[in-house]
């Protein structure tokens, strides 16, 4: 890797005044006490970590934080999806103000999506509202859960139902940080990076096509592959900050994807969030060319490129086996509004062409699970 | 009261899209549902309230909602102060989502400010934000605590510091449901009413002066008194949000006061919170004309009407005793960044003259504490 490409590559999130930069490169977690005093002069702070994450990365974090002056508290939280609870919330919430923290204060997520959302949701709620930083260090988190404000936590009704959106004041991907992180995480992300060229970028996913094993080793291509992603989540987000039209387009492969983790009911042991993605974006492809409005060999073209690169595609692949359709249709419409017996469902025309169908006819949903289901 | 003086009266609080009306009448729970459905079609709700408000308003609500076709559950915590709480937070949160409601669904407070704090923190972060109504029925909630859109709950480490800013969409704060209010929580929530006049409306506190009683028995004075205190705290609203600037005016009295509630345990037998702003206002008058900032006369009249009510104006008011003064400025200095030995304070050049002191030193305070506390 030559020292240019280790220049960091700045994406911008532009939303208005509270516009914000992805800093993305490879050794970015050693500048972050720079980065973060030039945005936010004078703040202390506090960082929300897992004690995996910490292991690897926190170290640097801290005396990167020291050598710009900026005081700071660890919270460290147990690893997995359990920690996005009340209870964890409540603890963070409480370490926060025992670190006497004020409102011109900063929290810094160092971790997967997990810690993400929940220190985000914190830092949004202690003293009705805390400067955030996000230091993801998960493929996920730094393509997808790291950018557009979306934070919270899961509770017995259903994942992500409890948070609020607070965008923050700057993302730092360490790309090398994922060396770290075990390879079917790297995997799971990459479903995500996937979603963006099948969203509205053909030319990413044929892009995705011919370098993933590049993305995969580091380097160069992955500080662009995951630019690339990051600026398509910024443009959608841009558009719609609070989801009330396009953003929808970014669970692409999610309805099928969130019935399959409730399905194996959030066992990351048998599925991980990308997976069901993985096969999710397959089914609505496959979904598409079934009810005629894309040619089957795209469907083919995504499956073969996602198994290709070691991710899951078919129902047939969730190991330990799955519920019937009528089980599997009643967790999609679980958290959805069913009017009048259709669905809000993301279909395609293509490859790059995705778009929000409104009214998709349950029994038709039925049908298609049945047959993929079928042995 | 004539027919003319019924009909309700409306505050506008100008926050651009946020935009929203107080409206303010003797009978208008009876016509929340026309009111809602006005400006939130189709909307299904949950109203949140206690049992003692349940007790006396509920019924009315309901058959407002119902005679509208609006579809509801009901939530009902444990009045009181304790009930600002994460547990209290979870299990409304839970009954909201077991209710199936969506983000375009309303969550309505029925109550005084307890209610109204945790129900608005609640509609804020289920599915990342519902719509929210006030229909506050104490005196505080409606001059104060249900505009603004402060919400919240309280920690170990001190009150409302947890929360989000959610404006409501609407505010029915029907004035002849103060009947049924205590006659001490009637004079709390008058304390805050004098507050407006004292920060920078003089004609409002003569006003005041000259009205309490009518005001105190209901009909078109209490409807006014009302109304003008809600303007007065919807333009502090409309100038700063986010208090990042002079909605911090409405702290007069609230630094005494709060360090009162604190040394009383938030013991609502002994203090409640606008008894606290009471003696707060007293001894900031009485604190401002010692810095010779103001006029003793003036600190004897907020005093004589304070008093004049039936309302507490000396720390030798608080029943069961207080800490020493270095206890109560330790209560000060808890939840106040105290740079180089000074302290921010709400003072006074008079009546209707409030500001913001930036350097009050703390020896000052020390002494006129010690002063105050003397038998
Ligand atoms: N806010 C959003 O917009 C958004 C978007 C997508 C997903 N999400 C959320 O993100 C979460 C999933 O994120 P995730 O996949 O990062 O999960 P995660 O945070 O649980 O991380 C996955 C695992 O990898 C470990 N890990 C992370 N970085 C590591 C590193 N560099 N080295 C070693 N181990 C490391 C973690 O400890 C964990 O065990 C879900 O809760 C999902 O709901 C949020
Ligand atoms: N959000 C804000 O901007 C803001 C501003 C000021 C105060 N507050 C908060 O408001 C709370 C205090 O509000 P409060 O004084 O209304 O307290 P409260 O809600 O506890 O009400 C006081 C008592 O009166 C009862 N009550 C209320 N209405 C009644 C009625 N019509 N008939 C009979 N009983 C009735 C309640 O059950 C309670 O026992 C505090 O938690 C304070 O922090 C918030
Ligand atoms: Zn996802
Ligand atoms: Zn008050």
């Amino acid at each position: 890797m030559s020292t240019e490409t280790e220049a960091p590559v700045v994406v911008s999130v532009d939303l208005g005044a509270r516009s914000y930069d992805i800093v993305i490169g490879p050794a970015i977690l050693g500048s972050a006490g720079v980065e973060i005093a030039r945005r936010i002069p004078g703040t202390r702070a506090a960082i929300v970590t897992d004690a995996n994450v910490a292991a690897a990365h926190l170290r640097t974090l801290r005396d990167a934080l020291s050598a710009a002056g900026i005081g700071h508290e660890v919270v460290t939280i147990a690893p997995g999806e359990k920690s996005k609870s009340f209870a964890t919330l409540q603890d963070t919430v409480d370490a926060i103000l025992a670190a006497r923290l004020e409102r011109g204060d900063t929290v810094i997520a160092l971790g997967g999506g997990v810690v993400g959302d929940l220190a985000g949701f914190a830092a949004a709620i202690v003293r009705r509202g805390m400067n955030f930083v996000q230091a993801p260090t998960s493929l996920l988190a730094q393509v997808d859960s790291s950018v557009g404000g979306k934070t919270g936590i899961n509770t017995g009704h259903g994942k992500n139902l409890v948070g609020v959106f607070h965008q923050p004041r700057l993302v730092l991907a360490d790309t090398a940080a994922l060396d770290t992180l075990p390879p079917r995480e790297f995997r799971a992300g990459y479903a995500e990076m996937a979603k963006y060229g099948l969203i509205d970028r053909p030319e990413f996913f044929a892009w995705l096509e011919n370098n993933w094993k590049d993305i995969f080793a580091g380097g160069a291509a992955r500080v662009e592959a995951i630019a690339r992603s990051c600026r398509a989540k910024a443009d959608v987000v841009a558009r719609d900050e609070h989801e009330v039209g396009d953003r929808a387009l970014l669970n692409l492969g999610h309805t099928f994807g969130h019935a399959l983790e409730a399905a194996t009911c959030y066992d990351s042991a048998r599925l991980v969030h990308g997976e069901g993605v993985a096969i999710g974006m397959a089914l609505a492809h496959r979904f598409s060319a079934r009810l005629n409005l894309a040619s089957p060999d795209d469907a083919e073209r995504v499956e073969a490129h996602l198994r290709e690169v070691g991710l899951p595609t078919r129902l047939s692949d969730v190991p330990g086996g799955l519920p019937d359709a009528e089980a599997l249709l009643a967790y999609i419409a679980q958290d959805k509004k069913v009017a009048r017996g259709a669905l809000t469902f993301i279909l395609t025309r293509g490859i790059g062409q995705a778009f929000i169908a409104k009214d998709v006819p349950i029994s038709q949903v039925l049908s298609f699970l049945e047959e993929n289901l079928a042995p």
